[in-house]
């Protein structure tokens, strides 16, 4: 960096004295950096001026170096651009398209669409296109998003602690807002603008009354104000029995005029401070929650009372369907779709039901939701867990790209045809709304996601968000060139990483459709042996099973019957271990340690063989990483060698609890040639860990 | 930034893209800057070769442009040093010359210690001299430190979160180490260094038995070994009932051998580790800690007992003296002299007691504290606060600079002329232990303080540390050079900002020695009302013992004679109001609101035309800010405005809260033209703020 500063020195800089930095990149620039090729004046003309217009031009200005020929920008409906006939109706709100024209006599490369937020979306487009080594000449790219609001849950509490992150603090400083307006607040916006974000969830699930407050409403107007020309809208979570918590009534029923009329005098106060105020996301009757259920009314009289207080202006309501009784016997995956299923059709118009990927929660691998398909007259929202709860927190590397495709790409069963990402775009049944969501993995450290690979997660998040039939692939390579440079070895061999990075999770974690192994509390580490938890589908054995016979969930007839919530050729394929895909098995079938798997193996030595290449997989990305050593700035490549080191320690430690537990239950020895655990399992249950990040206080 | 962007993508640089920032200075390089003056290839010349002097030398690269002649920079046994005489043996350990010298025939800048460390310290006394707009011919500078530990007192926890922290997150990422060592740590030992800390206490003093395991002694460790070749050794917090939480004893009695034992094993076990730990420091038996009075032994049976354990591997304990019991009805104020005098001359030698400022808690005023000069035998080490518990947390401009000064210069009264500074550097009684601990401010924040003018705190805290005979304005005079540059009337403007800042808060919230009127738990605004918590000394009314005639602690003889633990003509003077500084006269007396001042006005007038006063300072800092706007980088300079706008709004709110308070025990009319409080009483007594950050979990 010495040289850097030596001819930094020599410029005519207005401030005294410049800082200094340590760091050749700390990660904070995420996907967004400047092409150190040929830089020269970049010739833009931008015709139209709104704050969002001119965010456009700058960003292009900012992040591309040189490009002929010169560019316009411009919303669709701008004076000059009648003559193009552009035919931009598809386009809708949000869409670009990016051409090659003459205009004026001259060729230009415009950028437009019809709206000031098409245009900034086409901008981010072509720089991304331009970071990954793409060409200007004969470019012609126009796209709109599939998913109309494509939405970050954030699972931060006022305190400044965020609800499974593991990224520091919560990015929202409550306490100096709404004075203090971070500059980080805008780099936020313009990271999420870049790949379609259009919403934000600013607070817990798990909501405080308080968030409803005077002062913390203030709080996030003022937030929505620096989000907006980024076109991103607020939203809040609510708790359900703020109207008795703050408005001193004595019911929080929904079916209560009372009720009715303090929600619709509080969305009101916060529509006069955030007029694009986007509405509010609900768990209710969920996990300790409050809500309508707790007065005998239903999820949809919950929801549609809450509807029509934002319904006047503009706003929805986000419901969660993760629901689960604190008394229900039921399987837990069955929940869910047992309780909403029966109330398609009765929801407001304004409502949509948020339904996590798979019926228990975020695991390294589930089946799709039952309910996607099966509610055809609600939009079903998805909700993705970006945040690694399950899947090593900040120090795994685990791509979850193909997590996120892999639901999406799941055909439902119930119309020819149809896939989970066909409902959830709104295509199946022609709904006006749509949603995706993605509980964030964003806090305050240095490089936002608490580590680089990371960063890749919230990306491919937002780049499905827009197009759902994007491969998870293309997207993985994207990012590497966006992030580390076009320098073919990096992105085939980092692409190479990410992509089979979950499957390594899900293989040192727990294969075949194992799931909810880990340990109380943080689900930090390994904890299939616990059983001793209050509530039966708290306890990892309620999942797994597991005795000296067999291993596995039966979800079939003769089990819960989860299998009957899936429909047509699915739910016929899940009901036979036989025709059940291996990678599921086990979440729907409890079957013998002895059963012959595919390749002619018992499911012991193949449930063996996995735990072995989850951790060979780790190794062969340090030894990957390692040959990128002199490629990579050396901040970056430190961090991300010593988390690889990190994630093999503990894909070990995985595997070895686990073999050591499944040893304790099925009494059978370990294939030959295959290495002990380290320790006996009484080690393993005696780890502690009660400061793991993440929990809430 | 564009020019600079656009010249940097001109230089060959080996990655194939740059990050950009959008910031001008986020504050993250502290008082550390380069100069931008004419640079050239600086001349240094290293004779020897271990980690910390090939750090004075980087320092030198880094932070200085061009110098004539050139430097060398060696320990004084170096080989060629000799014929030079430097007589240097009372430059002690850590101490530092700089001197023009000629060395084999050629004139340079000699920096020389008996120590690398030494030569460290010369190296950074050398780059703040120059940043101060210094010269380097002719130049002759000789220090070594007046105070032997130099330490900072992290009251962090081990779950990140830090109590009367307003910089975001713990610096320690306890979940990441000791694997990942962020380059933070680096620089964190870096800025100390530059001030002359050389010592910390990793985590907080109301510890968790937690922090003695060995994935924790692992955890210091490694922090450890970041901080060695910076001069800076790592202390624990150590709970006293570790031995029965860790070690399954069934007591914690200091004089039981077992324990002695543990602790003597926890001891060796930690130095295997860290072969340069420092030692630990102890909160017993104070507000809910354990203790050895638990088991009816003293303070220096359990500081003994752990003295012992470290004896052997050179380390030493500090023995807090902030104590005072759950159930003592006597007055708070004179408990620690109480307890802890009678024990002067019982404590082992290697054991200090660190005895907070004054006799309350870090009180914006504070007289200092009785135990000053009243334990000969002992060596006293002063606590300082510098994180502002109660001087506005991070969003308010207060240096405390002048609060450290008042008590380091006081005269104790014991003997001749003795000062604190006197007592606390061991010169009083010739010990051979000295300290001065500082509660840090620092956090995971960007700018580490959480403000930029909390920076201020910590550099002033470290350079009286090094020398308690500094003034407060020359410290921050260089401040201010070395972090924004040296032109005069930034210099001249923000250092009158700085000097008048901390009375402005003592006059705000309460003067004349009023104190602990805060608000409860978070400490943050008013509550001079409040009256209602469980122990007496809880409340703010035992404080200011306010009623219709009068105001004010009588600790005299007739009322707690706290003012008998002073000595001599201090004693003397404290004893009746005349004598006493006004600046002091409600600590130590109740009298009546219609008492004649100074100034011939009552003091219930004088009280009002304080709080006026503090609020008038504020908008007076708010001018002098303004006036530097095209003076400071935009970042820098926009965040402290919205800043001292919060203040100036919070001056008012404490002003407002307290006269509306006072006027209702009172019932005195306000002097005519003053402003009335905005709101009644009861407005301000209903104001709640449950997310307050510095709360412990």
């Amino acid at each position: 960096m010495n040289r850097i500063r030596l001819l930094l020195g020599a410029l005519s800089i207005p401030l005294a004295i410049l800082p200094i930095s340590a760091h050749a990149d700390d990660g904070y620039a995420l996907w967004l950096r400047t092409a150190a090729s040929s830089v020269g004046q970049i010739n833009i003309k931008r015709l139209g001026d709104t704050p969002t217009l001119r965010l456009a031009e700058s960003e292009l200005r900012r992040d591309i170096s040189a490009v002929t020929p010169p560019i316009v920008i411009a919303t669709t409906s701008a004076p000059g651009l009648q003559p193009l006939h552009l035919a931009a109706e598809d386009l809708g709100d949000e869409g670009y398209l990016i051409r090659n024209v003459t205009l004026d006599g001259q060729r230009v490369l415009l950028i437009a669409g019809n709206s000031d937020r098409g245009v900034l979306y086409g901008a981010f487009a072509l720089i991304r296109h331009l970071a990954a080594g793409g060409k200007a000449d004969a470019l012609s790219l126009r796209s709109s998003p599939k998913v109309k609001l494509r939405v970050l849950n954030h699972w931060d509490n006022l305190d400044g602690s965020v609800e499974r992150g593991y990224a520091g603090q919560s990015l929202w400083d409550w306490w100096t807002l709404p004075d203090f307006r971070d500059p980080r607040y805008t780099d936020y916006a313009r990271a999420n603008a870049s790949i379609g974000i259009n919403g934000t969830v600013l607070n817990n699930v798990n909501a405080k009354a308080d968030s409803l407050t005077p002062a913390y409403i203030a709080k996030a107007a003022a937030l929505a104000e620096v989000f907006r020309p980024w076109g991103i809208r607020v939203y809040l979570s609510v708790r359900f029995s703020a109207p008795i918590e703050l408005g001193g009534l004595k019911t929080a029923d929904p079916r209560d005029p009372a009720v009715a009329a303090w929600w619709k005098a509080k969305a009101d106060e916060i529509y006069r401070a955030i007029p694009d105020f986007g509405g509010f996301l609900v768990k209710a009757n969920s996990e300790g929650q409050p809500g309508p259920r707790d007065y005998g009314a239903t999820h949809a009289d919950g929801a549609n009372m809450l509807a029509a207080a934002v319904r006047d202006h503009g706003g929805i309501v986000m419901w969660r369907a993760f629901v689960y009784a604190e008394t229900d016997p039921e399987d837990r995956a069955k929940q869910a779709y047992t309780g909403f299923k029966p109330l398609d059709g009765k929801f407001a118009d304004n409502v949509l039901v948020q339904v996590k990927n798979g019926a228990i929660d975020f695991q390294p691998r589930e089946p799709f939701h039952p309910l996607f398909g099966a509610m055809p007259r609600t939009p079903l929202m998805i909700e993705f867990q970006i945040t690694k709860e399950y899947l090593g927190f900040a120090t795994h590397l685990a791509y979850l790209g193909p997590l996120f495709t892999e639901t999406l790409d799941a055909r439902t069963g119930q119309k020819s045809g149809e896939t989970v990402a066909d409902v959830v775009d709104g295509q199946a049944e022609h709904h006006k709304l749509s949603g995706m969501a993605g509980v964030a993995n964003i806090g305050r450290d240095r490089d936002w996601s608490g580590s680089t690979f990371n960063q890749a997660n919230w990306y491919a998040f937002g780049r499905l968000a827009w197009d759902p039939d994007l491969s998870a692939e293309a997207i993985a390579r994207a990012w590497v060139a966006q992030t580390f440079g076009t320098d073919p070895q990096i992105v085939d061999t980092i692409t190479a990483m990410m992509m089979g990075s979950r499957e390594a999770v899900v293989d040192y974690t727990g294969a075949f459709g194992l799931a909810h192994l880990m340990a109380t509390g943080h689900h930090y580490g390994p904890g299939p042996w616990v059983s001793e938890l209050a509530r039966p589908e708290w306890n990892p054995v309620y999942y797994h099973r597991a005795d000296a016979a067999g291993i596995g969930f039966d979800r079939t007839v003769s089990g819960s019957n989860a299998v009957g919530q899936y429909a047509g050729p699915v739910a016929k394929a899940f009901a036979k271990p036989e025709t059940t895909p291996e990678s599921m098995l086990l979440w729907f079938h409890h079957v013998s340690w002895d059963r012959r798997m595919a390749d002619g193996q018992t499911l012991w030595t193949n449930l063996v063989a996995r735990y072995d290449r989850g951790v060979a997989y780790v190794e062969q990305m340090q030894r990957q990483w390692d040959s990128l050593r002199d490629r990579i700035d050396a901040e970056r490549w430190q961090k991300t060698a010593t988390y690889l080191a990190v994630q093999e320690r503990e894909a070990r430690w995985w595997r070895d609890a686990s073999l050591a537990y499944w040893m304790s239950v099925n009494h059978r020895p370990l294939p030959s040639g295959v290495r002990p655990p380290e320790h006996d399992l009484a080690w393993y249950k005696a780890q502690q860990f009660p400061y793991a990040p993440g929990q809430a206080h």
